[in-house]
């Protein structure tokens, strides 16, 4: 294998392979970079056997040439010290040449490095999945998608299945959930899919952070397929392999109180910046718990007791309060993280009395919804 | 204790003062901010005992009202907390009070904390100096002074003198000299100091640390008090505490060649770039050695190897090679460490062969030299 690329792209794949490439890793070729040149192009591939990345660089975009083949062939090199020495090369172009025993030469300027390579044959083969009912979601509606509910998953392997995301595709919407059981996160959007395909799958959420680091801010739209093990997200030069979790995901929308007894609508910001002050104290005490309880005149209060510490009390103006009166605790940080998924000024949260799950939404929009259940204190 | 104080200034300050707080104290007062209001306006002061910073501030600056004293007065209260709240206050505004049993009510907009405040009159006190011969230094050179030595201090406690940065004065100039027993950094500068008086003192790394990140990027003075066991720095309203070690430092000056064999110019930058990328390798082997060999043509060749990993060969064109040949190995991180400390594009080497001292100094420039061991490889 022999061939000259540029750098900056070069950079680029390397990085966005590195995402899936771990050094805790039981298969020792898995702490490696698989580097493939055909007569087309360079293709990167990096993977800790649950995410695999792939990147490929071709021989030439919109009339640039990126790489110059020489020799097809490829090559395994250790992700760690390849993707440093990349990144500090001095010159706009690279040489890589592979020679005897897999031994790569790294050419860039007046500097040379050279690095003891693998066999790419022995690398593990990809998933290979068949493109069926492939569906379409614009980039930067996938990635609001997963920042809204992926914080929600359970860090906890009591229950495996719980520290994925449920995707669920039914009438051309798709609707994504995450629980740890003390708190839920949901989000809905329509998707273009053949009609009457129907999916109900379980997401790593690790899968989903590391997804969320390697696309951009486009609306380009990626491209998914779900297999019965396996989803692959396809953008223009990147597949991002993912295994699913086994297991059935359990039904939570029983979880979601259909009645209320009082609505309170608050402005976001100021609402989550009377939580996080509330929380300073709160954090020292056990479960980070603050309490709030609506007051006269459309005013709300938050506090919070330490008593090594001491206390603090918060008066928020709401909007508007309906219903009954209300005190309820509750985590400060499922809270704030419920706060910081929704998108809008103003929210609604609406209870079902001090001892029952309660709802948070933007005002105005069905398709984000943030479930909290209360802790018992009073 | 009652007064209002625009919370900027507030902030600044805590921030400042903090730097000099550590939890890990075994004073437990030590552990929190002392707060002072009298009718100048607002000292405050945080301690670790070898460091200890005062920030004050006035009733008015420039015609603007900062503090506003409705009580005189002072408290002491739990560092951590009372950063984190000023910080996150709503509003411009903040009102403090102190009641019965220190109990300390921070009022800001619609929030109130109480926080359990402890008696300011058990606070150490702070060490008394008589201001004789002070001596100035401009602050934006105070900085540099400090980063171009201080990295060079021991960090092992088995020479504790060696963790310190010493610091003479003599003939109106100021040397400051740290090193670690591989390495060595001057730097000198003159001083406005009265006639006659001289110094010698040894000032802890970590203090110059900590003073340089509350040190802003002007050219106004700063002011420097030194007693026996103390060194004061002064500007407009910091009051800078440190100890100072015990023991006398070693004499370096015969450490330093004076004689040189081979002579390297180079362009400063390249040359990093190149100790860069051979380090990569070099820092899995042991002490991350690189070797140096001159080169016909006034080329010179950077390398490493690690077997495992492979081995990495840089040419660097030089400005001009003098003397004899050489081959010689360093640390690859200490040379990295004094070409950043080193201020100017270009930078000549002095060797007096492959065993001996070699000294890196600025083209034209004598105010700065870092001197470094080689390593014994060949």
């Amino acid at each position: 294998m022999r061939f000259f690329i540029q750098r900056d792209r070069l950079v680029q794949s390397v990085q966005d392979v590195m995402k899936a490439v771990t050094s805790r890793t039981t298969i020792p070729i898995l702490t490696g970079i698989k580097v493939v040149a055909t007569e087309d192009g360079v293709t990167l591939t990096g993977s800790d056997s649950d995410i695999s990345i792939e990147s490929f660089l071709p021989k030439e975009e919109d009339g640039n040439e990126i790489v110059e083949i020489h020799q097809t062939g490829g090559v395994v090199l250790q992700a760690k010290f390849f993707s440093e020495i990349v990144k500090k090369l001095p010159s706009d172009t690279v040489e890589i040449e592979v020679g005897n025993h897999f031994q790569t030469v790294i050419r860039s300027g007046q500097t040379e490095f050279n690095l003891n390579g693998l066999d790419h044959e022995e690398y593990p083969h990809l998933p290979q999945i068949i493109e069926e009912n492939v569906f379409k979601i614009p980039t930067d509606l996938l990635k609001a998608m997963i920042r809204q509910t992926v914080f929600a998953v359970s860090t906890s392997e009591t229950r495996p299945i719980l520290t994925g995301v449920n995707w669920k595709i039914e009438n051309g919407e798709l609707s994504c959930i995450a629980t740890d059981s003390h708190r839920l996160a949901m989000r809905k959007a329509p998707v273009e899919i053949t009609d009457g395909v129907t999916y109900n799958v379980v997401i790593p959420g690790k899968s989903l952070n590391e997804l969320s680091k390697i696309l951009d801010d486009t609306q380009e739209p990626v491209e998914i397929v779900i297999t019965e093990n396996q989803i692959l997200f396809k953008t223009k030069h990147l597949l991002f392999f993912s295994r699913l979790l086994e297991g059935s995901y359990p039904d939570t929308t029983r979880l979601i109180p259909t009645d209320g007894k009082t609505d309170i609508h608050l402005n976001t910001k100021e609402f989550l910046q009377a939580i996080d002050r509330a929380s300073l104290l709160a954090r020292e005490g056990k479960n980070n718990v603050v309490k709030l309880s609506t007051l006269e005149n459309g005013m709300i209060e938050i506090s919070s007791n330490s008593p090594e510490i001491g206390k603090v009390v918060e008066h928020v103006t709401s909007e508007s309060i309906e219903g009954e009166e209300l005190k309820i605790s509750f985590s400060a940080k499922y809270m704030m993280d419920a706060l910081k998924a929704i998108e809008g000024p103003e929210i609604s949260i609406r209870f079902t009395g001090a001892m029952r799950p309660f709802i948070i939404r933007p005002i105005d929009n069905d398709s984000i919804l943030q479930l909290i259940l209360p802790v018992r204190t009073y």
